[in-house]
């Protein structure tokens, strides 16, 4: 596998491990998105420092109300992680 | 750094080593996206043998309409892929 191909086999894998831990194995819980993005993004989740941010977070990422992260959802949010880091290092670049 | 943020950065390096190569270093045209698909996500672009699907593909990425395709069209397109080969993994899974 290619390195991009590896990656988003990475990604996948992650959500799984998090994922499979209580209830449905396809969706994260909030306790299981929570430490999810504890461990996996400590770059991102460092800055987080009001507890209750991840309940908004929660619901922000939550489209269809259901109390649940699928994979569409989780990929969502990755998305919009990777290109907010892409648009600091664009800027970083500028100055 | 943890490995979904090394896999993030992997993907913002990746699109950056192909766009940077000719013309507007921040978004990839039609020949960049090409060799990318082709030399980092080989087992998706094997099974593309109409050489205008490429055609097709960029003109469906391209959301703004300006022939290029920048990092935020890209994610989508990377967002759609991994949904894809997560859908594809949970049907193997069933049987």
């Amino acid at each position: 596998m290619s390195d991009l191909e590896n990656c988003l086999n990475t990604i996948i894998h992650i959500f799984h491990k998090y994922s499979e831990r209580e209830g449905d194995k396809n969706t994260l819980k909030k306790s299981e998105l929570k430490e999810l993005l504890t461990h996996e993004l400590p770059s991102f989740t460092q800055h987080i420092k009001d507890p209750s941010s991840f309940d908004s977070l929660m619901e922000g990422l939550d489209a269809d109300g259901d109390a649940e992260c699928d994979f569409q959802e989780f990929m969502t949010f990755i998305t919009m992680v990777t290109i907010c880091c892409h648009e600091f290092f664009e800027h970083h670049e500028d100055e």
